[in-house]
């Protein structure tokens, strides 16, 4: 059965650089992640040129998929291969930070599936060895990154569609899938908590549509509603953001998702406007297409659906990329990343437990 | 333009009393919502006598709707006519309580527009006069009695059909049409809120499908976005919910439907359950489908797109003129009807301003 943890979207190849010019590695191969940041930097012009996990399983499945890339002994022969200028990993929640900063130090960027980090303190080292090393800790926030619904509704906001964005709301269901689940998935402390985890895509979504540049958590709860034999699961989670620029939004996640379901969670973002809005149905258009990025925009125009599977791609590899040559931030500036999981901890540290004792 | 002031279902007739048996009067015609409140008592088998209001171009546009009904000529005359069981009223937010006070005390059962009153003081006098009288003080929470896919949803509830309800989240987009409304709706203190006033309907819906019985406001905001024609407007309301029972809910309701969706508002409520989950697209369904009332329902069976337009009725007009004659409570408890105006209040009261200086 499909779940989030395999999605791992294709595009099409659209090579910002020559071959050669930048070289990644991938280490860390505990979330399936790894797939969609590697696809993503490859199809942008990246080189994947080594894999490193302790696992020999996962390596052999990386490997598989990526046929080309040499297997290192250890995260330190990658370390100081002064070819490779990236190091992507979807590492243990936990462990993020530590491997992050390690990459930082020894001087090149590194690119960590979401939530980036599961600790304040983490954060505050983390934005230390940024600071120290120059260096970029980049995050694969997929569910805004690698969804073409998503990267579009931001095109459409940029143009003016919607005019000064007001709320987002995002309901982030997820399917549990629970036996094809790692064991840290089920531990408190390795995975960060509900809000921590699939939260902090929806805090960037948050930020990011409305343009905010700070914000705070105005309440934030989480539980376990249904699932007692995971006693440190937390099934559900919720919060309500207030932002600096006077905008809002709020978010559910979720491990609810229903079996009858035709994809791993039946994703949405509404967008309201002064002007109009958008929703989008990122994975399945429930009981209508089987196939995702729908967008509905409204506004003084009319109602309008617009299909754009396959239309749009994601411009956020390559502009990462150069953004690594070139010490820009086109693709998101360091400090958006590093908001989006300051105010995801933020949430998840102050959150009310909620649920009916079982 | 249409608008949700002028939203007044109408059904098939359904009489669950004779001729005669089930006599009311409507009084006070302010908000437009008295028509559906009319119509559903109408199909239901109630005999619609009198109708009372100082502006005489109300009552002569109630009167071409309902040619048989008598004018009288203060509510004191209906107030005397032992005939009537019920006044039905859509008065001025404010002055809702004084007048059900008023019913209330002359042994009639008093039929309201949502917010039922716009203070907690207000609501401290209802009780008391509720209690003191043992009549009814009734509620029309039209966005669920009057609207078949939510009055389908409830069913589907009931039936299990997603198991145990865990979370509701309610969107309540209105257009605002400012030309067409009345001078007391820019008035703070006369329609008491955006929270109060159309975030009523919105706790009625969360406090009866995830069936708790109390619960408390986690967080709740309010703006004036983009109005500033109208200072003591609010454009903008949501809130976060905290019940008793261990579910919760979040809402939100603005003044922002664009001029280019054909309805009033792309009203939506999303029901979480424990083995699935319901989505209403109750008014339309946006890019789809002009007609309203398609409920979506998902759980291990699989996923389903319901149409229900015509195809429920609301059988909550019925279940009150019954509850009235025979002192039951199948339409709806009074405490529910009042600890949803209860919510609204406090969070009404409790609410952070935000949006940004303009």
């Amino acid at each position: 059965m499909r779940d989030g943890m395999n999605y791992a979207p294709q595009g099409r190849p659209n090579p910002v650089c020559g071959p050669g010019d930048f070289v990644f590695a991938a280490v860390g191969l505990d979330h399936g992640h790894i797939y969609g940041m590697c696809n993503g930097l490859i199809e942008a012009g990246a080189d994947l040129k080594w894999v490193y996990d302790p696992d020999p399983g996962k390596v052999a499945a990386f490997r598989a998929q990526y046929p080309l890339v040499r297997t290192a002994v250890s995260s330190e022969q990658i370390f100081d291969d002064p070819e490779v200028r990236m190091v992507a990993a979807a590492a243990v929640p936990a462990q993020r930070a530590e491997l992050g900063l390690r990459v930082l130090n020894r001087g090149k960027d590194y690119f960590t599936d979401k939530g980036p980090m599961t600790t304040l303190d983490q954060l505050k080292r983390v934005r230390a060895g940024v600071r120290a090393s120059g260096r970029k800790y980049a995050v694969y926030y997929s569910e805004r990154l690698h969804v073409e619904s998503a990267v579009f509704a931001g095109q459409l906001i940029a143009e003016g569609a919607i005019g000064r964005v007001l709320q987002v709301t995002g309901l982030g269901p997820h399917r549990l899938n629970a036996v094809s689940r790692p064991a840290w998935f089920f531990v408190r402390e390795q995975y960060g908590g509900i809000l921590c985890d699939i939260g902090s895509h929806q805090i960037e979504q948050i930020l990011y549509y409305t343009q905010a540049s700070g914000g705070q958590v105005a309440a934030s709860q989480v539980a376990n509603h249904h699932h007692p034999r995971y006693p440190e699961l937390e099934d559900f989670g919720e919060a309500l953001l207030t932002l600096d620029n006077g905008a809002s939004g709020y978010f559910r996640v979720d491990w609810f998702t229903p079996d009858g379901l035709k994809t791993w969670g039946d994703g949405r973002t509404v967008i309201l406007g002064t002007q109009g809005y958008i929703e989008l149905r990122k994975y399945i258009d429930v009981g209508r297409d089987s196939e995702g990025d729908h967008v509905y925009l409204v506004n003084g125009e009319g109602a309008f659906h617009i299909p754009v599977k396959g239309k749009v791609g994601y411009p956020f590899f390559g502009q990462l990329i150069l953004d690594c040559l070139e010490g820009s931030e086109r693709a998101m500036t360091q400090e958006h990343a590093l908001l989006a999981a300051e105010l995801a901890l933020i949430a998840q540290r102050d959150a009310k437990r909620i649920g009916r004792r079982e």
